[in-house]
Protein backbone atom coordinates (compact mmCIF):
# COMPACT_ATOMS: atom_id res chain seq x y z
CA UNK A 1 0.00 0.00 0.00
CA UNK A 2 0.92 3.70 -0.48
CA UNK A 3 3.06 4.62 2.22
CA UNK A 4 0.56 8.36 3.39
CA UNK A 5 2.83 10.98 4.37
CA UNK A 6 3.34 14.60 4.61
CA UNK A 7 5.82 16.63 6.42
CA UNK A 8 5.61 20.24 7.66
CA UNK A 9 8.80 22.77 8.15
CA UNK A 10 8.94 25.35 10.74
CA UNK A 11 10.82 27.76 13.05
CA UNK A 12 10.11 27.81 17.08
CA UNK A 13 8.20 30.46 17.83
CA UNK A 14 9.58 32.77 20.51
CA UNK A 15 6.57 32.62 22.26
CA UNK A 16 6.66 28.85 22.46
CA UNK A 17 10.02 28.83 24.67
CA UNK A 18 10.25 28.36 27.95
CA UNK A 19 12.42 29.99 31.12
CA UNK A 20 14.77 27.16 30.41
CA UNK A 21 15.29 27.98 26.98
CA UNK A 22 13.71 25.71 24.90
CA UNK A 23 10.27 24.90 23.59
CA UNK A 24 7.85 24.27 26.32
CA UNK A 25 7.39 20.57 25.87
CA UNK A 26 3.14 21.14 25.46
CA UNK A 27 3.62 22.80 22.06
CA UNK A 28 5.33 19.83 20.35
CA UNK A 29 1.29 18.65 20.46
CA UNK A 30 0.68 22.11 18.27
CA UNK A 31 3.55 20.91 15.88
CA UNK A 32 2.36 17.38 15.59
CA UNK A 33 -1.08 18.55 14.41
CA UNK A 34 0.07 20.96 11.66
CA UNK A 35 1.73 17.74 10.44
CA UNK A 36 -1.34 15.87 11.12
CA UNK A 37 -3.61 18.85 8.85
CA UNK A 38 -0.89 18.31 6.16
CA UNK A 39 -1.31 14.67 5.87
CA UNK A 40 -5.24 14.67 6.14
CA UNK A 41 -5.34 17.38 3.56
CA UNK A 42 -3.09 15.15 1.55
CA UNK A 43 -5.78 12.66 2.22
CA UNK A 44 -9.00 14.77 1.42
CA UNK A 45 -9.85 14.47 4.46
CA UNK A 46 -8.82 17.18 7.31
CA UNK A 47 -11.65 18.64 9.54
CA UNK A 48 -14.32 20.20 7.12
CA UNK A 49 -14.44 16.91 4.99
CA UNK A 50 -14.34 14.83 8.34
CA UNK A 51 -17.56 17.10 9.44
CA UNK A 52 -19.39 16.76 5.78
CA UNK A 53 -18.81 12.99 6.21
CA UNK A 54 -20.75 12.92 9.26
CA UNK A 55 -18.20 12.01 11.87
CA UNK A 56 -16.04 13.37 14.13
CA UNK A 57 -12.72 11.96 15.12
CA UNK A 58 -11.76 13.33 18.39
CA UNK A 59 -8.26 12.51 19.74
CA UNK A 60 -8.04 9.47 22.48
CA UNK A 61 -4.51 9.18 22.96
CA UNK A 62 -1.48 11.00 22.33
CA UNK A 63 2.24 10.31 23.51
CA UNK A 64 4.98 12.03 23.02
CA UNK A 65 9.07 10.96 23.52
CA UNK A 66 11.32 14.05 23.83
CA UNK A 67 14.93 12.98 23.31
CA UNK A 68 16.92 17.14 22.47
CA UNK A 69 15.31 19.84 22.94
CA UNK A 70 14.61 23.15 20.33
CA UNK A 71 15.38 26.54 20.84
CA UNK A 72 13.92 29.95 19.57
CA UNK A 73 13.96 30.25 15.69
CA UNK A 74 15.64 26.80 15.42
CA UNK A 75 14.17 25.10 11.80
CA UNK A 76 12.04 22.06 12.43
CA UNK A 77 10.74 19.36 9.87
CA UNK A 78 7.79 17.35 11.40
CA UNK A 79 6.30 14.24 9.74
CA UNK A 80 3.24 12.85 10.28
CA UNK A 81 2.65 9.15 8.60
CA UNK A 82 -0.28 6.95 9.07
CA UNK A 83 0.12 3.88 10.93
CA UNK A 84 -3.49 2.37 11.40
CA UNK A 85 -7.13 3.03 10.15
CA UNK A 86 -9.28 0.47 9.65
CA UNK A 87 -10.51 0.47 13.23
CA UNK A 88 -9.13 3.81 14.29
CA UNK A 89 -6.83 6.56 12.93
CA UNK A 90 -3.07 5.99 14.46
CA UNK A 91 -0.98 8.98 13.11
CA UNK A 92 3.26 8.79 14.08
CA UNK A 93 4.98 11.79 14.35
CA UNK A 94 8.89 12.61 14.43
CA UNK A 95 10.41 15.82 14.76
CA UNK A 96 13.95 16.55 13.47
CA UNK A 97 16.46 19.55 12.76
CA UNK A 98 16.34 20.48 9.84
CA UNK A 99 19.96 21.75 10.24
CA UNK A 100 21.75 18.39 11.78
CA UNK A 101 19.32 16.12 10.94
CA UNK A 102 18.71 14.49 14.07
CA UNK A 103 15.59 13.44 15.54
CA UNK A 104 14.04 16.06 18.53
CA UNK A 105 11.20 14.63 19.23
CA UNK A 106 8.66 11.21 17.94
CA UNK A 107 4.77 10.00 19.09
CA UNK A 108 1.81 9.10 18.09
CA UNK A 109 -2.20 10.22 18.06
CA UNK A 110 -4.96 8.35 17.97
CA UNK A 111 -8.27 9.20 16.93
CA UNK A 112 -11.89 7.21 16.46
CA UNK A 113 -14.89 8.14 14.38
CA UNK A 114 -17.61 9.48 16.49
CA UNK A 115 -21.16 10.03 14.25
CA UNK A 116 -21.62 13.69 14.38
CA UNK A 117 -25.43 13.23 15.13
CA UNK A 118 -26.23 10.76 17.81
CA UNK A 119 -22.42 10.95 19.01
CA UNK A 120 -22.08 7.00 18.71
CA UNK A 121 -18.50 5.62 18.44
CA UNK A 122 -17.69 3.60 15.51
CA UNK A 123 -15.61 0.61 16.10
CA UNK A 124 -14.87 0.52 11.87
CA UNK A 125 -13.49 3.70 10.27
CA UNK A 126 -16.17 4.90 7.64
CA UNK A 127 -16.07 4.09 3.91
CA UNK A 128 -15.48 8.22 3.87
CA UNK A 129 -11.71 7.47 5.58
CA UNK A 130 -10.96 3.68 3.94
CA UNK A 131 -11.68 5.07 0.49
CA UNK A 132 -9.10 7.93 0.80
CA UNK A 133 -6.65 6.00 1.91
CA UNK A 134 -7.02 3.18 -0.45
CA UNK A 135 -7.18 5.36 -3.11
CA UNK A 136 -3.42 5.22 -3.56
CA UNK A 137 -3.37 1.22 -3.67
CA UNK A 138 -2.99 0.38 -7.23
CA UNK A 139 0.09 3.02 -7.49
CA UNK A 140 1.73 1.93 -4.35
CA UNK A 141 4.77 1.11 -5.65
CA UNK A 142 5.89 4.41 -7.95
CA UNK A 143 3.27 6.78 -5.59
CA UNK A 144 5.40 6.61 -2.73
CA UNK A 145 6.61 9.90 -1.47
CA UNK B 1 -25.89 53.13 38.43
CA UNK B 2 -24.50 50.22 39.68
CA UNK B 3 -21.11 49.49 38.97
CA UNK B 4 -20.28 46.23 36.91
CA UNK B 5 -17.26 44.36 38.14
CA UNK B 6 -15.41 41.44 38.87
CA UNK B 7 -12.17 39.97 40.21
CA UNK B 8 -10.40 36.75 39.49
CA UNK B 9 -7.41 35.25 41.17
CA UNK B 10 -4.75 33.07 39.34
CA UNK B 11 -0.57 32.64 39.47
CA UNK B 12 1.35 32.53 36.11
CA UNK B 13 1.40 29.28 35.10
CA UNK B 14 5.15 27.85 34.06
CA UNK B 15 3.90 27.45 30.36
CA UNK B 16 3.25 31.56 30.38
CA UNK B 17 6.69 32.27 31.64
CA UNK B 18 9.41 33.31 28.42
CA UNK B 19 13.19 33.05 28.04
CA UNK B 20 13.03 36.33 29.76
CA UNK B 21 11.57 34.82 33.11
CA UNK B 22 8.32 36.72 32.95
CA UNK B 23 4.85 35.97 31.64
CA UNK B 24 5.02 36.32 27.67
CA UNK B 25 2.97 39.71 26.92
CA UNK B 26 0.03 37.64 24.74
CA UNK B 27 -1.06 35.47 27.46
CA UNK B 28 -2.40 38.60 29.22
CA UNK B 29 -5.55 38.53 26.95
CA UNK B 30 -6.01 35.38 28.74
CA UNK B 31 -6.18 36.68 31.91
CA UNK B 32 -8.65 39.67 30.57
CA UNK B 33 -10.58 36.50 29.09
CA UNK B 34 -10.99 35.10 32.17
CA UNK B 35 -11.92 38.41 34.38
CA UNK B 36 -14.32 39.07 31.62
CA UNK B 37 -16.05 35.95 31.94
CA UNK B 38 -16.58 36.26 35.62
CA UNK B 39 -18.39 40.01 35.37
CA UNK B 40 -20.23 37.95 32.35
CA UNK B 41 -21.29 35.26 34.62
CA UNK B 42 -22.22 37.80 37.16
CA UNK B 43 -24.64 39.56 34.50
CA UNK B 44 -26.00 36.16 33.31
CA UNK B 45 -24.45 36.97 29.55
CA UNK B 46 -21.75 34.71 28.99
CA UNK B 47 -20.97 33.18 25.80
CA UNK B 48 -23.94 30.72 26.29
CA UNK B 49 -26.26 33.26 27.24
CA UNK B 50 -24.99 35.36 24.16
CA UNK B 51 -25.69 32.35 21.50
CA UNK B 52 -29.03 31.97 23.31
CA UNK B 53 -29.72 35.04 22.63
CA UNK B 54 -29.18 35.44 19.42
CA UNK B 55 -26.19 37.54 19.53
CA UNK B 56 -22.48 36.67 18.96
CA UNK B 57 -20.30 39.59 20.70
CA UNK B 58 -16.61 39.37 18.48
CA UNK B 59 -14.03 41.71 20.33
CA UNK B 60 -13.28 44.50 17.78
CA UNK B 61 -10.62 46.02 20.00
CA UNK B 62 -7.75 45.14 22.83
CA UNK B 63 -5.44 47.18 24.31
CA UNK B 64 -2.82 46.21 26.85
CA UNK B 65 -0.43 48.31 28.59
CA UNK B 66 2.22 46.70 30.93
CA UNK B 67 4.06 48.69 33.57
CA UNK B 68 5.51 45.49 35.18
CA UNK B 69 6.33 42.05 34.49
CA UNK B 70 4.95 39.06 35.95
CA UNK B 71 7.21 36.04 37.31
CA UNK B 72 6.49 31.87 37.58
CA UNK B 73 3.89 31.38 40.22
CA UNK B 74 2.96 35.15 40.93
CA UNK B 75 -0.20 35.74 42.09
CA UNK B 76 -2.20 37.62 40.50
CA UNK B 77 -5.85 39.86 41.02
CA UNK B 78 -7.34 40.14 37.61
CA UNK B 79 -10.52 43.04 37.53
CA UNK B 80 -13.15 43.65 34.92
CA UNK B 81 -15.08 46.40 34.75
CA UNK B 82 -18.06 47.43 32.57
CA UNK B 83 -17.47 50.87 30.93
CA UNK B 84 -19.72 50.87 28.15
CA UNK B 85 -22.92 48.85 27.52
CA UNK B 86 -25.47 50.92 25.01
CA UNK B 87 -23.88 50.48 22.04
CA UNK B 88 -21.22 48.46 22.43
CA UNK B 89 -19.39 46.34 25.21
CA UNK B 90 -16.40 47.58 26.55
CA UNK B 91 -14.45 46.04 29.43
CA UNK B 92 -11.63 47.93 31.21
CA UNK B 93 -8.89 45.53 33.02
CA UNK B 94 -6.64 45.80 35.69
CA UNK B 95 -3.93 43.13 36.84
CA UNK B 96 -2.29 43.57 40.04
CA UNK B 97 0.44 42.00 41.86
CA UNK B 98 -1.80 40.57 45.27
CA UNK B 99 1.52 39.96 47.46
CA UNK B 100 2.40 44.43 46.76
CA UNK B 101 -0.96 45.54 45.19
CA UNK B 102 1.11 46.82 42.66
CA UNK B 103 -0.86 47.24 39.37
CA UNK B 104 1.01 45.30 36.70
CA UNK B 105 -0.70 46.14 33.11
CA UNK B 106 -4.03 47.64 32.33
CA UNK B 107 -6.40 47.73 28.74
CA UNK B 108 -9.47 47.15 27.58
CA UNK B 109 -11.88 45.35 25.19
CA UNK B 110 -14.56 46.30 22.88
CA UNK B 111 -16.77 43.68 21.53
CA UNK B 112 -20.09 44.49 19.53
CA UNK B 113 -23.22 42.51 18.92
CA UNK B 114 -23.88 40.54 15.77
CA UNK B 115 -26.90 38.72 14.42
CA UNK B 116 -26.10 35.07 15.10
CA UNK B 117 -28.40 34.07 11.92
CA UNK B 118 -28.01 37.04 9.50
CA UNK B 119 -24.37 38.21 10.69
CA UNK B 120 -25.57 42.05 10.82
CA UNK B 121 -23.95 44.02 13.05
CA UNK B 122 -25.62 45.90 15.70
CA UNK B 123 -25.02 49.44 16.41
CA UNK B 124 -27.87 49.16 19.84
CA UNK B 125 -26.62 46.52 21.77
CA UNK B 126 -29.19 44.04 22.07
CA UNK B 127 -32.19 43.94 24.97
CA UNK B 128 -30.94 40.92 26.19
CA UNK B 129 -27.89 42.54 27.57
CA UNK B 130 -29.88 46.02 28.25
CA UNK B 131 -31.75 44.08 30.46
CA UNK B 132 -29.31 42.68 32.31
CA UNK B 133 -26.79 45.30 32.81
CA UNK B 134 -30.01 47.49 34.28
CA UNK B 135 -31.12 45.14 36.79
CA UNK B 136 -28.56 46.46 38.85
CA UNK B 137 -29.72 49.89 38.59
CA UNK B 138 -31.93 50.03 41.47
CA UNK B 139 -30.08 49.11 43.98
CA UNK B 140 -26.88 51.16 43.18
CA UNK B 141 -26.09 52.64 46.35
CA UNK B 142 -26.24 49.45 48.50
CA UNK B 143 -24.76 47.01 45.98
CA UNK B 144 -21.48 48.05 45.10
CA UNK B 145 -19.11 45.34 45.25
CA UNK C 1 5.81 5.34 51.99
CA UNK C 2 3.49 8.11 52.11
CA UNK C 3 1.63 8.75 48.86
CA UNK C 4 2.61 12.08 47.22
CA UNK C 5 -0.79 13.31 46.01
CA UNK C 6 -1.98 16.70 44.91
CA UNK C 7 -5.00 18.40 42.91
CA UNK C 8 -6.22 21.38 41.96
CA UNK C 9 -9.28 22.63 39.99
CA UNK C 10 -9.79 24.65 37.12
CA UNK C 11 -12.50 26.06 34.92
CA UNK C 12 -11.87 24.95 31.13
CA UNK C 13 -11.28 28.56 29.68
CA UNK C 14 -12.91 30.19 26.58
CA UNK C 15 -9.83 29.89 25.09
CA UNK C 16 -9.01 26.26 25.56
CA UNK C 17 -12.29 25.68 23.44
CA UNK C 18 -12.58 24.81 19.61
CA UNK C 19 -14.67 24.37 16.83
CA UNK C 20 -16.05 21.37 18.18
CA UNK C 21 -17.08 23.15 21.54
CA UNK C 22 -14.78 20.89 23.57
CA UNK C 23 -11.56 21.89 25.50
CA UNK C 24 -8.89 20.87 22.79
CA UNK C 25 -6.32 18.09 23.69
CA UNK C 26 -3.52 19.60 23.43
CA UNK C 27 -4.47 22.08 26.47
CA UNK C 28 -4.38 19.08 28.74
CA UNK C 29 -0.38 19.28 28.86
CA UNK C 30 -1.40 22.52 30.59
CA UNK C 31 -4.23 21.21 33.12
CA UNK C 32 -1.36 18.15 34.39
CA UNK C 33 1.41 20.67 34.45
CA UNK C 34 -0.39 22.99 36.82
CA UNK C 35 -1.45 20.05 38.94
CA UNK C 36 2.96 18.77 38.76
CA UNK C 37 3.35 22.29 39.91
CA UNK C 38 0.88 21.82 43.25
CA UNK C 39 2.79 18.35 43.72
CA UNK C 40 6.07 19.68 43.62
CA UNK C 41 5.81 22.24 45.72
CA UNK C 42 4.10 20.41 48.45
CA UNK C 43 7.58 18.48 47.89
CA UNK C 44 9.48 21.86 47.94
CA UNK C 45 11.01 20.88 45.07
CA UNK C 46 9.42 23.41 42.22
CA UNK C 47 11.31 24.88 39.49
CA UNK C 48 13.12 27.61 41.12
CA UNK C 49 14.20 24.54 44.56
CA UNK C 50 15.10 22.21 41.29
CA UNK C 51 17.40 25.10 39.69
CA UNK C 52 18.84 26.26 43.26
CA UNK C 53 19.65 22.34 44.08
CA UNK C 54 21.57 22.85 40.40
CA UNK C 55 19.46 20.32 38.33
CA UNK C 56 17.33 20.99 35.80
CA UNK C 57 14.24 18.22 35.04
CA UNK C 58 13.04 18.31 31.59
CA UNK C 59 10.04 16.36 30.85
CA UNK C 60 11.18 13.50 28.02
CA UNK C 61 7.57 11.75 27.93
CA UNK C 62 4.32 12.97 27.85
CA UNK C 63 1.38 10.30 27.54
CA UNK C 64 -2.46 11.58 27.61
CA UNK C 65 -5.28 8.98 27.19
CA UNK C 66 -9.11 11.17 26.92
CA UNK C 67 -11.98 9.42 27.78
CA UNK C 68 -14.76 12.47 27.85
CA UNK C 69 -14.55 15.86 26.47
CA UNK C 70 -14.57 18.64 28.38
CA UNK C 71 -16.66 21.91 27.82
CA UNK C 72 -16.76 25.70 28.31
CA UNK C 73 -16.69 26.62 32.02
CA UNK C 74 -16.76 22.76 32.53
CA UNK C 75 -15.45 22.57 37.10
CA UNK C 76 -12.23 20.03 36.65
CA UNK C 77 -10.13 18.64 39.29
CA UNK C 78 -6.65 17.71 38.26
CA UNK C 79 -4.70 14.94 40.11
CA UNK C 80 -1.15 14.51 40.51
CA UNK C 81 0.56 12.08 42.20
CA UNK C 82 4.33 11.05 42.60
CA UNK C 83 4.53 7.35 41.11
CA UNK C 84 8.76 6.56 40.41
CA UNK C 85 11.18 8.85 41.85
CA UNK C 86 14.72 7.15 42.67
CA UNK C 87 16.21 6.81 39.10
CA UNK C 88 13.77 9.77 37.22
CA UNK C 89 10.45 11.43 38.52
CA UNK C 90 7.15 9.80 37.30
CA UNK C 91 3.96 11.55 37.99
CA UNK C 92 0.92 10.28 37.17
CA UNK C 93 -2.03 12.41 36.13
CA UNK C 94 -6.28 12.19 36.49
CA UNK C 95 -8.41 14.92 35.14
CA UNK C 96 -11.79 14.56 36.84
CA UNK C 97 -15.53 16.36 35.96
CA UNK C 98 -16.03 17.66 39.45
CA UNK C 99 -20.02 17.91 39.08
CA UNK C 100 -20.11 13.88 38.00
CA UNK C 101 -17.06 12.75 39.61
CA UNK C 102 -16.16 10.98 36.17
CA UNK C 103 -13.08 11.06 35.00
CA UNK C 104 -12.27 12.26 32.06
CA UNK C 105 -8.69 11.80 31.12
CA UNK C 106 -5.68 10.54 32.59
CA UNK C 107 -2.08 10.49 31.30
CA UNK C 108 1.51 10.47 32.73
CA UNK C 109 4.85 12.44 32.49
CA UNK C 110 8.39 11.77 32.80
CA UNK C 111 11.16 13.65 33.70
CA UNK C 112 14.69 13.28 34.31
CA UNK C 113 17.55 15.24 36.30
CA UNK C 114 19.90 16.72 33.59
CA UNK C 115 23.22 18.36 35.29
CA UNK C 116 22.61 22.36 35.28
CA UNK C 117 26.54 23.31 34.41
CA UNK C 118 27.76 20.39 32.43
CA UNK C 119 24.00 19.44 31.32
CA UNK C 120 24.98 15.33 32.05
CA UNK C 121 21.97 13.12 32.26
CA UNK C 122 21.93 11.95 35.60
CA UNK C 123 21.04 8.03 35.86
CA UNK C 124 20.49 8.37 39.84
CA UNK C 125 18.15 11.28 41.11
CA UNK C 126 19.90 14.23 42.84
CA UNK C 127 19.72 13.83 46.64
CA UNK C 128 18.12 17.14 46.63
CA UNK C 129 14.46 15.20 45.37
CA UNK C 130 15.57 11.77 47.01
CA UNK C 131 15.36 13.86 50.50
CA UNK C 132 12.60 15.94 50.10
CA UNK C 133 10.35 12.56 48.65
CA UNK C 134 11.93 10.46 51.67
CA UNK C 135 10.80 13.20 54.37
CA UNK C 136 7.05 12.09 54.25
CA UNK C 137 8.43 8.04 55.16
CA UNK C 138 7.97 8.02 58.96
CA UNK C 139 4.38 9.33 59.14
CA UNK C 140 3.19 7.96 56.15
CA UNK C 141 0.37 6.59 57.81
CA UNK C 142 -1.41 9.21 59.31
CA UNK C 143 0.51 11.83 56.61
CA UNK C 144 -1.69 10.49 53.72
CA UNK C 145 -3.86 13.65 51.83
CA UNK D 1 14.62 56.85 5.26
CA UNK D 2 14.48 53.24 4.20
CA UNK D 3 11.43 51.46 4.98
CA UNK D 4 12.04 48.79 7.08
CA UNK D 5 9.36 46.42 6.97
CA UNK D 6 8.83 42.51 6.72
CA UNK D 7 6.16 40.21 5.63
CA UNK D 8 5.32 36.68 6.75
CA UNK D 9 3.10 33.81 5.69
CA UNK D 10 0.70 31.53 8.09
CA UNK D 11 -2.20 29.39 7.61
CA UNK D 12 -4.92 29.94 10.67
CA UNK D 13 -3.98 26.21 12.99
CA UNK D 14 -6.60 24.30 14.05
CA UNK D 15 -5.56 24.96 17.41
CA UNK D 16 -6.34 28.52 17.47
CA UNK D 17 -10.35 28.24 16.18
CA UNK D 18 -12.22 29.01 18.88
CA UNK D 19 -15.98 27.28 19.60
CA UNK D 20 -17.67 30.19 17.20
CA UNK D 21 -15.14 28.88 14.49
CA UNK D 22 -12.77 31.88 13.74
CA UNK D 23 -9.54 32.46 14.94
CA UNK D 24 -9.43 34.03 18.70
CA UNK D 25 -8.91 37.20 19.15
CA UNK D 26 -5.46 36.52 21.26
CA UNK D 27 -3.46 34.59 19.06
CA UNK D 28 -3.11 37.47 16.82
CA UNK D 29 -0.34 38.49 19.12
CA UNK D 30 1.40 35.62 17.79
CA UNK D 31 0.76 35.90 14.95
CA UNK D 32 2.51 39.56 15.06
CA UNK D 33 5.35 38.57 16.74
CA UNK D 34 5.76 36.17 14.30
CA UNK D 35 5.83 38.64 11.77
CA UNK D 36 7.92 41.49 14.29
CA UNK D 37 10.72 38.46 14.57
CA UNK D 38 10.87 38.74 10.95
CA UNK D 39 11.06 42.81 11.06
CA UNK D 40 13.93 42.54 13.33
CA UNK D 41 16.09 39.44 12.26
CA UNK D 42 15.84 41.52 8.85
CA UNK D 43 17.67 44.64 11.26
CA UNK D 44 19.62 41.96 12.68
CA UNK D 45 18.49 42.68 16.00
CA UNK D 46 15.91 40.00 16.79
CA UNK D 47 16.37 38.28 20.63
CA UNK D 48 19.67 37.16 20.39
CA UNK D 49 21.17 39.90 18.96
CA UNK D 50 19.10 42.65 21.70
CA UNK D 51 20.33 40.25 24.54
CA UNK D 52 24.06 40.25 23.10
CA UNK D 53 23.79 44.41 22.66
CA UNK D 54 23.25 44.07 26.32
CA UNK D 55 19.57 45.74 26.43
CA UNK D 56 15.91 44.07 26.32
CA UNK D 57 12.96 45.45 24.73
CA UNK D 58 9.91 44.03 26.97
CA UNK D 59 6.73 45.49 25.18
CA UNK D 60 5.01 47.84 26.89
CA UNK D 61 2.04 48.14 25.10
CA UNK D 62 0.12 45.82 22.48
CA UNK D 63 -3.24 47.31 20.68
CA UNK D 64 -5.33 45.08 18.23
CA UNK D 65 -7.77 45.83 16.25
CA UNK D 66 -9.99 43.20 14.42
CA UNK D 67 -12.10 44.13 11.14
CA UNK D 68 -12.94 40.45 9.74
CA UNK D 69 -12.59 37.04 11.06
CA UNK D 70 -10.26 34.42 9.98
CA UNK D 71 -11.23 30.74 9.88
CA UNK D 72 -9.53 27.51 9.98
CA UNK D 73 -6.68 26.81 7.54
CA UNK D 74 -6.71 30.70 5.91
CA UNK D 75 -3.98 31.72 4.35
CA UNK D 76 -3.20 34.98 5.78
CA UNK D 77 -0.48 37.80 5.21
CA UNK D 78 1.26 39.34 8.10
CA UNK D 79 3.32 42.52 8.05
CA UNK D 80 5.20 44.41 10.48
CA UNK D 81 6.80 47.64 9.48
CA UNK D 82 9.25 50.01 11.64
CA UNK D 83 7.07 53.11 13.19
CA UNK D 84 9.47 54.54 15.76
CA UNK D 85 12.66 53.89 16.91
CA UNK D 86 14.68 56.42 17.76
CA UNK D 87 13.50 56.35 21.70
CA UNK D 88 11.42 53.62 21.54
CA UNK D 89 10.11 50.81 19.10
CA UNK D 90 7.33 50.77 17.31
CA UNK D 91 5.96 48.36 15.11
CA UNK D 92 2.69 48.50 12.83
CA UNK D 93 1.17 45.26 11.85
CA UNK D 94 -1.58 44.28 8.99
CA UNK D 95 -2.82 41.22 8.61
CA UNK D 96 -4.70 40.05 5.81
CA UNK D 97 -6.41 37.29 3.73
CA UNK D 98 -4.00 36.13 0.84
CA UNK D 99 -6.80 34.83 -1.47
CA UNK D 100 -9.07 38.37 -1.29
CA UNK D 101 -6.58 40.64 -0.11
CA UNK D 102 -8.42 42.11 2.57
CA UNK D 103 -7.38 43.57 5.92
CA UNK D 104 -8.60 41.25 8.52
CA UNK D 105 -6.83 42.90 11.53
CA UNK D 106 -4.47 46.03 12.62
CA UNK D 107 -2.64 47.03 15.15
CA UNK D 108 0.82 47.93 17.01
CA UNK D 109 3.31 46.83 19.77
CA UNK D 110 5.59 49.37 21.65
CA UNK D 111 9.34 48.48 23.17
CA UNK D 112 11.22 49.99 25.38
CA UNK D 113 14.60 49.14 26.14
CA UNK D 114 15.86 48.24 29.92
CA UNK D 115 19.38 47.67 30.86
CA UNK D 116 19.70 44.14 31.22
CA UNK D 117 22.01 44.30 34.16
CA UNK D 118 21.04 46.88 36.06
CA UNK D 119 17.45 47.36 34.80
CA UNK D 120 17.40 50.93 33.95
CA UNK D 121 15.01 51.74 31.36
CA UNK D 122 16.31 53.75 28.52
CA UNK D 123 14.75 57.26 26.90
CA UNK D 124 17.16 57.10 24.02
CA UNK D 125 17.42 54.16 22.03
CA UNK D 126 20.68 52.11 22.29
CA UNK D 127 23.45 52.79 19.78
CA UNK D 128 22.71 48.62 18.50
CA UNK D 129 19.81 49.60 17.41
CA UNK D 130 20.42 52.96 15.79
CA UNK D 131 23.38 51.85 13.82
CA UNK D 132 21.19 48.70 12.29
CA UNK D 133 18.30 50.96 11.25
CA UNK D 134 20.65 53.41 9.94
CA UNK D 135 22.35 51.26 7.71
CA UNK D 136 19.73 51.24 5.19
CA UNK D 137 19.26 55.24 4.84
CA UNK D 138 21.74 56.21 1.90
CA UNK D 139 20.33 53.19 -0.53
CA UNK D 140 16.72 54.02 0.67
CA UNK D 141 15.54 55.15 -2.98
CA UNK D 142 16.43 51.92 -4.18
CA UNK D 143 16.61 49.36 -1.52
CA UNK D 144 12.40 49.84 -0.72
CA UNK D 145 11.11 46.20 -0.27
Amino acid sequence: MREWKAEILLEVPFHDVDIMGVAWHGHYVKYFEAARGALLRALDYDYPQMRDSGYLWPVVECQLKYVRPARYGQALRVSARLVEYENRLKIAYEVFDVASGLRLTRGHTVQVAVDAVNEELQFVSPEALLERVAEGFPSSQTDQA
